[in-house]
């Protein structure tokens, strides 16, 4: 055999070299994609990005509010997080996790610098469903008790244990297994589970139902409460100020663990660094994922309390990954979150909302006939679209879409706006870098190809 | 508020700058870690590594024989991953799953060029857990039937289904929820749970005992019989020749499918590109993570076979991740699969498996009363410590450490080896990349390492 002296070098480029069309048909062949059909889809392909703008496979620049999963939040290829990303696979890619090494040192100090008062230890993950996954673990094994309350219209992430904590339709065929989960209703006002009329009363009554259902399964089996901080893929419904307080009061009184899931409100998408500051609520648990790092590698996490540390001081805390706390996504995370320090980013975010969004949408529902709501903080808003104001009937099925939604979302594209469609609302949820010219143009597109759906429908 | 032109760029470097000290520090006033109680950890910080080699915060420079968590297959900082990752960074760092980009369809097919046959199919996960949870989903949905096969001793991953298919005491704390695992017991020559006493015989009554938990079980209402081709954590036991096929037969004979781990056995680690083909057995599913790029970014699927991908032609898939297909990843497995390749990393593996580990293993045990047992394949060896030859008394309990075993890995370190410990194992799974010599010296550090721990015992 020959003895290896190390690696050969090679002075050609290592990119990969696929024309669209190439990429498109390998994708086809080989690649299973998420959540869907595999027979009838034809992905766009991606060929460049920059800022808030994406190129697809023929050329075309897009606008990208969708950030694409919600997750680019300094927008693609930001030179302070590539260069982060460079730097730091020159100088170590990879180590396992139970070593130590300074990317992860630092992303740790910073993240816990950001997160609410106390949440002092982080535990990485890869992405946002193994920060649930673990975070559940956590409550269980600190409380010693079996269920885990959440809310219908959510999303937790993929895996068995998160698709069940998830409320949306995509945890229907998963529900082989018990899970100890336990579905409440959460508040939305528009489509009201408690015939509220007002925020406050809305508010009022989601605490009282989760309050019965808490006392209805015994509050002496429930670990903990899951929720997203600000229902996203559902519908990014902003709860009414003191309902997040509430259900902390809730589970204080039970002993419960509120475990607040912010892997897309969080990291400065709701105009806050976390969406719980909003109702200045401090969670035993916060999941985080996105964000963190703009999604430029992989990363997830959670950060624990010190009541929750310390279950695990003496007792081995029984989870793990390979890759927790990878040194590459971490460098990232380093980078993204001084980024967002040093460009006042979150604040940015803040302002896109008060002074471009809110301004810029409700002026569009004044013209359109078919938005029926607008909700939203910061650079994360929905836009809910109905057949009738009157009773609301929604625009597209609960599951599924529909001709009048398609329609939109092709004038849309073709105008070069990548919108985010969820059943019958369009998501606009750009970098937190886009500028206010930016969304002006967004929200004037998706005017205009609403007045042109609304014409041919 | 200000109207963003675009990002800030700087000229500063992005590198995280900590020393050793600093980043200690840090690590345990913020890092929570996997697997373990935090009061007492003090981890090792790794300050730099360069192929089979990493230093230690003091620049101890020591040979790294457990390629981390078996996972840095190609060694530390290959150039050609090294570049791979920072042109993709320059050129397009992340695009959502939905849509398609040249890195991932590349990446998919190289991957599937080598899965064995049929397997064209590439769902992309990010590690070695959530390929496992994903390839359940698939199996369940396939067949319709809520069970999962699995054996004691063995590693599946960390989140909730994941650590239920695992066999080993990890699972324990967790076994909260039912999960429709059963384990059965795997072929283990030297702890036979069925009284062999050779290879053969243990192949044949470990294949009985499946047949019999099937039949026992109901065939069916298993979907799927899920193993490590060779378990891997649990002990690098190689199976048998014929038992995987054996496995094979009997879930063909009841609608089974299998699912082949080969997270930490794939790609050539086992001196194969998939250890399953040391058996020439083709699974229905196979999993993969670590080794597929070498662990230089957060990477793991599922190669799927056509019968299962058209289970999904029409019917939407009800599983997905936020970075399936991340494009820095896969252009890492790009780089990763090409360098082996085209320097024949594997046919290398096989060769120090045969030509080096597999004597100088042997002779060490001709040498040291404590090897019980010595066993491997490729650059994947298990060393088995016992306090006793004729009662194969292990030198560390089932479950935790033993001062002995202890003193075997204080040291090899003091003699700059990072030995991987498991139980009352030592587990030498070098990058496949290392040089005989290197393998030779590390053997030659155990030798002397064992006779030092042996005479103050
Ligand atoms: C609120 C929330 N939680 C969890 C997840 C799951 O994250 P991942 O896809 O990284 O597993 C998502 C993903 O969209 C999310 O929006
Ligand atoms: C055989 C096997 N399967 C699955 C896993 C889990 O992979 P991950 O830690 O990336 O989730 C491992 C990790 O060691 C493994 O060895």
């Amino acid at each position: 055999m020959s003895d290896r002296k190390g690696p050969t070098t090679t002075h050609r480029s290592e990119l990969v070299d696929l024309d669209a069309e190439q990429t498109f048909e390998l994708d086809r062949r080989h690649v299973f994609h998420s959540w869907s059909a595999q027979a009838a889809l034809a992905p766009m392909v991606i060929t460049k990005a920059q800022g808030s703008h994406v190129w697809d496979g023929e050329g075309h620049r897009l606008l990208d509010f969708t950030s694409q999963l919600v997750f680019t939040n300094l927008g693609h290829q930001h030179p302070r997080v590539v260069s982060a990303v460079q730097e730091q696979a020159a100088h170590l890619c990879t180590v396992a996790p139970q070593h130590a090494n300074a990317a992860r040192s630092e992303a740790a100090r910073l993240v816990a610098s950001h997160t609410p008062e106390g949440l002092d230890k982080v535990f990485f993950t890869n992405g946002g469903a193994d920060a649930n996954e673990h975070a559940v673990r956590m409550a269980r094994l600190h409380t010693g008790r079996p269920k885990v309350l959440s809310t219908y219209r959510s999303y937790h992430g993929g895996t068995q244990l998160a698709i069940n904590l998830t409320g949306d339709p995509r945890r229907w065929p998963n529900d082989q297994a018990a899970s100890g989960t336990v579905h409440f209703f959460g508040p939305y006002l528009y489509r009201s589970a408690f015939h509220a009329t007002t925020q406050e009363e809305e508010g009022e009554r989601a605490l009282e139902h989760l309050a019965q259902v808490i006392a209805l399964e015994g509050p002496g089996t429930i670990a903990a409460i899951v929720l997203e901080s600000i229902p996203g893929t559902a519908g990014i419904m902003v709860p009414p100020p003191g309902y997040l307080s509430g259900v902390r009061e809730l589970c204080d009184r039970h002993g419960i663990l509120l475990v607040l899931d912010e892997v897309m409100a969080g990291f400065g998408r709701a105009g806050r660094w976390f969406a719980c500051e909003h109702d200045a609520v401090v969670p035993d648990l916060l999941t985080f994922a996105k964000g963190v790092n703009s999604g430029y590698v992989p990363l997830g996490g959670v950060a624990i309390s010190a009541e929750v540390a310390a279950t695990f001081a003496e007792r081995p805390y029984p989870g793990g990954l390979t890759y927790s706390g990878h040194p590459l996504a971490c460098a990232a995370a380093v980078a993204t979150i001084r980024t967002m320090e040093d460009d006042r980013v979150v604040e940015h975010a803040a302002a896109l909302g008060e002074e471009v969004f809110a301004p810029g949408l409700e002026a569009l529902r004044a013209e359109h006939e078919w938005i029926g709501d607008v909700r939203g903080t910061g650079a994360f808003w929905a836009v809910e679209l109905v057949a009738d104001r009157a009773t609301r009937e929604p625009l597209a099925p609960y599951v599924g879409t529909s001709p009048q939604l398609g329609a939109v979302v092709a004038a849309c594209k073709r105008r070069g706006l990548l919108p985010l469609a969820a059943g019958n609302r369009i998501h606009l949820v750009p970098p937190l870098t886009t500028s206010a010219t930016e969304v002006q143009e967004a929200i004037g597109i998706l005017g205009e190809a609403l007045g042109e759906a609304a014409a041919t429908a």
